[in-house]
């Protein structure tokens, strides 16, 4: 038979802090409270087996359960020597939610089971105190309807506002047990008249509906949203807490209470937490009454005028001192408690690790070093990566007013404002005036480079995270919302409409990239700062990671922030962003439209001193770290005139008529570009682009490194290879250019010569490719589209509906599917590594700077990951994670095995 | 050292006929013949490896081979007893090429080698017969300068001629050795002008240089073209034969000629060949003589008023009928053989497998089984599949007239005249009328469809072998004509323009599908017959195979064509064509614009009567065959209004104004539709679209069903799975819709639940789809392209020069990349069947009806090949081949292990 229920109580327990996966958070630490012999109120869990296999079996309980839980009421019972439903001594319980991963306030809680109108009686005898049993009561019976029979709450909270105004009192303390008893009846006739049927009294039926309610509320919508904003999987399922009650709501030796081990927003070492007298533990988060603070400090520094626990209870605190130092020792992490004091008597409900700023996780992971708690790999590895990019970029100034227009997705963090314009021109001319813009736009193409970069920041109302305009500004840095639905945008009028409101080109706008928010008017910025104990961690983590962390950049600025940022070479140089420069792009349209390859060679060699230049910057910055450069890789009609004016000018340009400027922009027309005429196709087509290319790279190597003194490293990247011959050509192409490039400097330079491994064909034949190829990087967007066979550009359309249905938990192009993308690297990975031994494996994806993705990479052994330059410490961190854990995989399964 | 040259000769040879990938064909032969002590001038074959290792080596010999050939020409010296170059006793030779498959006439051949001013009187005198030796001389020079010298051959026919004009005769053999003599002085200095050297005198060199040429000539465009048409990977080289030369030029007691054991275009058992008195081979091809027939019933047959060899020759030719009745049963084929008489003796110079037709392959095949010749299995082996195709489809009459207008490629088999439309309305207008029409388009869209149904053919200016045209074309089985670049049309001006040529609407044009060739006027076709023999070859192939062959069909006429040519089910019938009817398009687009479910169940549900409908015509015609259905497939888009007036009307029937239409085309356009809102992904967004086909289904087969009195056998397949939970979802939804309509039926009917694997991802986790899933049905199509990140329409771009660089051999669309898709498929069979034994494999993309992919099906164990009605023989034949190749294979490791 499974155990599906663990108790606990007494000194007592049968589950433990490690049993997290079965117990939940809060079972497994009250488990664990209780093992260390603090005062826990005895009671028992229901494991998330239980869960998983109500949702599982139609949502009904497994079998035995009923008998199980029966048993568990039983060692309750004795342990606190009164009985469940008994009219003369009645035992009541809480039930609790508590999931694998803390989710605070998302499932719900029922308190005071166990209440009927005869229990309530034996209540009020027994503790004497009638007032109180009663308060219990009316508490129970609001909570359980509003949990369990869907009766909301604010029916309740009326009636209770009513009869406090009727006693013309402020307080629901100030209310008198018969008041309380008048409350009692009108909310069993509200319950009867919502419900359709009476308030069960039943203590059985009690329960047991406390615990479905539970149960379902792992799929109520909150908990959905929660977990898809902090990835965490359906399958885990929830535990669900019984335990007697304990009341801090018997009299003014009574309280309730919160509190941090350290200071959550800060790191502060300071103990800090509210708690209020007389009261249930869920009226100090309803904010109905103002919470007091617990130590003086606090009260201090908050300016209270409330007395702290402190000097109010002060047995009571000290004990509560010297538990909250007993659990940060024992978890080795800054723990959230919660307590209550039953007539003067202090009980632990919870601790679990307390969430906290990334500010103040770098502070507490460092301190916690400092003070001989933990160990560096224990303070690196407790750093959420993702929380870093809150540290690293503008952020609004969380005090200040602001009017919120429209909501889109958070494509890019950061905070951004400035007057909308709606054209790449217009932003580029007013930065030119040093005005600030933010670039509104439908969406975004390549040709709005240059007005992202002048840009302040972008909105667009259509594309997904990994749409162009999210892609690009992330690499920037740049702060973008993108895919706000809500807005409407009229290139013609100049205007784009946010419900009613209409915003003209030229008003002011602030972004907030971080969250997808877009505001009316200048909200004001802050510059974070960054701390020593960024710095600190950092360099713990740079110590412990295995693979290398490069950056995915294109012009000097992205490199200089990168290096910055410590990054340690350029893992993707992508280079047709250089081509849509005002001033080149006439000579590459030209060369498209050429149709001989003589002409074609007299318009790119027009390119090649832009080009060379460009690569001149770079290596000039990155110095000796590697750079990868990736050779031309889209369809040439991107790079085509779309308006009738840009046409006329290539045409002339050119030498040509504007009809066969027109022409040829309809024969490179493609249906599915993503499949089309791009990648190595084109070196393969039109080797003189290629050629170029390889000479403006090999010319940039050779000047820059006789400037240094010392070699740069180009590392030359084929993209879109699906068959060795076309690397046999290319290779052979760029060795020629180099070598005659070489000879003419009279100076050699190491280079290699490698491909970007996204299609699935190559990462099949990657045993032959890599013979041609000496190194392979990962192209996990591309590989992402073939493998799974969506295009991302147009994946908004239906993706929603595959997260909703739970098909997808997360989205593939920000989280790599380990399972079919995945695959495919690891073949790759391994049959590339069987023909070279030292072939250079890495990602230039966006999953590069996933820290899910990033952990995958260290799993099949790559040597480095590359991102967007914002991205790269997170990145380190996540590189530093994934090492650690592997290692300990590693040994803890050599111990297995020994 | 590696062994270059394999000589012959005096009944001995160090090769035999199984050496033909080394020897090459010819090589192969020769020696094969020469062991069988048949008349073989000695000689040697230089390796099909010396020309791999000479372009493996920038066209340089390989180490040794020098020595080789040097030992090799002593070898012919002894048997000859003559010596090459000696000026008393000098050795001739011919050389020529000899690759691994025939390719007639697409490399170099040098006659007469060895001669020079010396030589030539010792040939004469040795001979005596000066004018021989001249003669030969000037053959010789002609031949060389030509081959080796790049002379073009038309300087000296010209001198040839002008010679002729001057001595005032007709025929070369009556010029004198005087006049020879001069022709040899002239042919010289034309040599000299044009090459700019000398003739070589030195025979070394002159072996060398023609062994080179040889060589090069596989590389020459001809032999490319020859190559890449019938499937021969450049690989493979050529060989090259030496061979001491005889002469059919020494007088009226010489001759040569070339026969075939057989009829190459009936299969008759007839002798038959041709031959010339005094003269060399290149003769006979090159027609400047009237070749006579060798047997007496040829001359009866050809009306020839020349000698036949029978009655000229008539000891030799008793002879050669014992050589060639010896060949025929030694190679138990028919054979294709040359020969020279020279003074009455009978030389074997070539022996070789006989190309013929379609309808000799079948007939020869079947006579030989009952001659005893060669078994069943041998017989089935032999025939050409995809030569099957001429006899299915009606075909030119080759004996008519024809004026030639453009070229495209040879997308759909079969002859189709009529007069020119433009639009699919107008074909469908003159179809109603009775009038036939050629439908011509710049491209085709899923909305020609009825137009192309209505039309005797299709030509399109745009797409290749599997655009849009081409495969409902094939799949129709009607001619079709696609990517004819050299046309313009014009819809505005109703014309299309071919060169200087306007064809009108309402001209007359005739396709050859065929070909790719586009006839003006009428060319008069013919109905091919199918013989008993074909029907006794299908009817050995299909006791032979294991693999079950389908057909793709989604219209009644197809499925009963399919039938006829013994389809053993149906592997896949879309249902998309059937939304485009015209009564059903509005209710589709209605659907399409809806905003809400009940909107989109409300249109949906008219088109429920037609659907239901289609499938009973088509269950009725299948019966109890099975019948895999897929759901809708295709983007939403595809099915939306394009113009004006089509948006006003589905504004109209879906109440809505016409703003909505256009937005909602513009929301569901999309940048890369293959990859995008489709699929298996309508049916999750969308469920009711899925409900309405899976009901129409179920309720077409009860019905069909009760009326048959046993059951039909319906297949319902979700296209483009990339995850199991897709198909858990629909699973669950066909299996509910299916237990409603089984239910308000009261009848229980099987049914199988499938998917497409088409995706890498689906391929990579077939293990876990396969708990869902019955049947597995590869669509090779979409799996070729997301595999190799292709797209089929836009292939044409670039698939030229892969072809052309050879990366690609074969286009992947037509042949399956057995080593990128084809693992794929590997892995998603294994893993498959891993989860569930039974589950069924079968493929439905294009390659279905391809030969050498339907071998990969079979050689990885899939249960069915499905394709389009007109290539079901095909397949059918394809498949027992592939069966007997794979026994073999197994039986022969067998006898290996043992």
């Amino acid at each position: 038979m499974t155990k599906w229920v663990y108790t606990f109580g007494d000194g007592k327990a049968e589950g433990r802090a490690g049993d997290r996966n079965l117990l939940g958070g809060k079972g497994a630490n009250l488990a664990e409270m209780c093992s260390l012999e603090l005062p826990v109120p005895p009671g028992f869990t229901l494991t998330t087996e239980v869960c998983t296999a109500y949702y599982a079996n139609h949502r009904s309980y497994p079998e035995g359960l009923n008998e199980q839980v029966a048993a568990a009421v039983t060692h309750i019972e004795n342990l606190i020597g009164c009985k469940f439903g008994d009219p003369e001594n009645p035992l009541l319980v809480s039930v609790r939610s508590g999931a694998r991963a803390s989710m605070p306030g998302m499932m719900d809680t029922v308190l005071n089971l166990g209440l009927n109108d005869r229990t309530v009686q034996g209540l009020a005898k027994k503790s004497g105190n009638e007032r109180f049993a009663y308060d219990s009561y009316r508490r129970f019976i609001q909570m359980y309807s509003d949990v369990v029979l869907d009766v909301d709450h604010h029916h309740f909270e009326e009636l209770l506002e009513l009869k406090k105004a009727d006693a013309g009192v402020e307080q629901d303390t100030e209310l008198t047990a018969e008041q309380l008893k008048e409350l009692v009846r009108e909310y069993k006739e509200k319950v009867l008249q919502e419900h359709g049927q009476p308030f069960p009294d039943n203590v059985g039926n009690q329960l047991w509906g406390a615990i479905g309610a539970v149960l379902k509320s792992w799929m109520n919508p909150r908990a959905i949203t929660y977990r898809k904003m902090y990835d965490i999987p359906e399958s885990w399922g929830t535990a669900v807490n019984i335990q007697a009650m304990v009341f801090g709501n018997m009299g003014q030796d009574c309280a309730t209470g919160v509190a941090f081990t350290r200071d959550p927003s800060t790191g502060e070492k300071l103990f800090f937490g509210e708690y209020l007298v007389n009261a249930q533990g869920e009226d100090v988060v309803a904010g109905i009454r103002t919470p007091q603070q617990i130590t003086l400090e606090g009260k201090k520094r908050n300016g209270s005028d409330l007395p702290a626990m402190e000097e109010v209870m002060p047995v009571v605190y000290q004990e509560l001192v010297k538990i909250y130092e007993r659990l940060e020792q024992h978890y080795k992490d800054m723990q959230d408690i919660e307590f209550t004091v039953q007539n003067n008597k202090l009980w632990m409900l919870q601790t679990r690790t307390g969430k906290r700023t990334a500010k103040a996780a770098l502070r507490i992971a460092t301190d916690m070093v400092k003070e001989g708690l933990i160990t560096k790999d224990v303070a690196v590895s407790r750093i959420d990566p993702a929380a870093l990019d809150q540290l690293l970029h503008p952020m609004l100034d969380p005090n200040a007013p602001r009017e919120l227009i429209a909501n889109g997705l958070p494509a890019s963090p950061g905070a951004a404002g400035g007057t909308v314009v709606f054209t790449a021109e217009e932003a580029e001319e007013a930065a030119a005036q040093k005005k600030k813009v933010v670039l509104v736009r439908i969406e975004t193409s390549p040709e709005d480079i240059h007005g992202m970069h002048a840009a302040q920041g972008i909105l667009t109302a259509r594309g997904g995270m990994t749409s162009h305009a999210a892609v690009v500004a992330r690499g920037m840095g740049k702060p973008c919302v993108c895919g706000a639905g809500g807005i409407q945008i009229s290139y013609e009028k100049q205007e784009m409409r946010c419900g009613d409101r209409v915003i003209k080109r030229g008003d002011f706008i602030t972004l907030n990239g971080a969250t997808g928010e877009v505001f009316l008017g200048e909200v004001p910025t802050i510059q974070p700062e960054l701390s020593g104990e960024f710095a600190t961690v950092m360099s713990w983590a740079d110590e412990i990671r295995r693979m290398n962390v490069r950056t995915n950049a294109e012009t000097p600025e992205d490199c200089r922030t990168a290096v910055r940022f410590g990054a340690e070479g350029v893992g993707l140089c992508r280079t047709e962003h250089m081509f849509f420069d005002a001033e080149r792009i006439i000579a590459v349209r030209e060369m498209i439209v050429a149709e001989t390859e003589q002409g074609r060679r007299k318009a790119i060699n027009k390119v090649l001193p832009y080009q060379r230049e460009d690569f001149v910057e770079i290596f000039r910055i990155m110095e000796d770290r590697p750079v990868t450069i990736r050779l031309l890789d889209p369809p040439l009609h991107e790079f085509l005139p779309r308006t009738e004016e840009d046409m006329k000018e290539v045409a002339e340009a050119a030498g040509v008529d504007i009809a066969t400027v027109e022409h040829r922009a309809h024969q490179l027309k493609e249906e599915n570009p993503m499949l089309g005429h791009r990648g190595c196709r084109l070196g393969i087509s039109y080797p003189e682009i290629y050629e170029m290319q390889v000479r403006g790279i090999l010319e940039a190597a050779i000047l820059v490194s006789k400037e240094l003194g010392r070699d740069v490293r180009p590392e030359i990247m084929v993209p879109l290879v699906m068959h060795r011959k076309e690397l046999e050509i290319l290779r052979a192409l760029i060795e020629k250019t180099a070598e005659d490039v070489q000879k003419s400097e009279s100076h050699k330079i190491p280079y290699l010569i490698g491909t970007m491994v996204e299609l699935p064909r190559a990462a099949l034949r990657a045993g032959e490719i890599a013979e041609l190829a000496e190194f392979f990087s990962f192209g996990t967007n591309d590989l992402t589209q073939t493998t799974l066979g969506i295009s991302r550009d147009d994946a908004g359309n239906f993706l929603e509906y595959y997260t909703q249905k739970g098909i997808l938990e997360k989205d593939p192009f920000v989280t790599l599917d380990t399972e079919g993308v995945g695959e495919l690297i690891q073949i790759a990975a391994e049959r590339g590594r069987n023909t070279r031994d030292d072939l250079k494996l890495g990602i230039c994806g966006e999953h590069g700077g996933n820290p899910a993705s990033i952990d995958f990479c260290e799993s099949v052994g790559l040597n480095y990951v590359s991102c967007s330059p914002y991205r790269v410490p997170v990145a380190r961190l996540a590189a530093a994670q994934a090492a650690l854990k592997y290692k300990q995989a590693a040994s803890s399964a050599k111990t297995k095995a020994a």
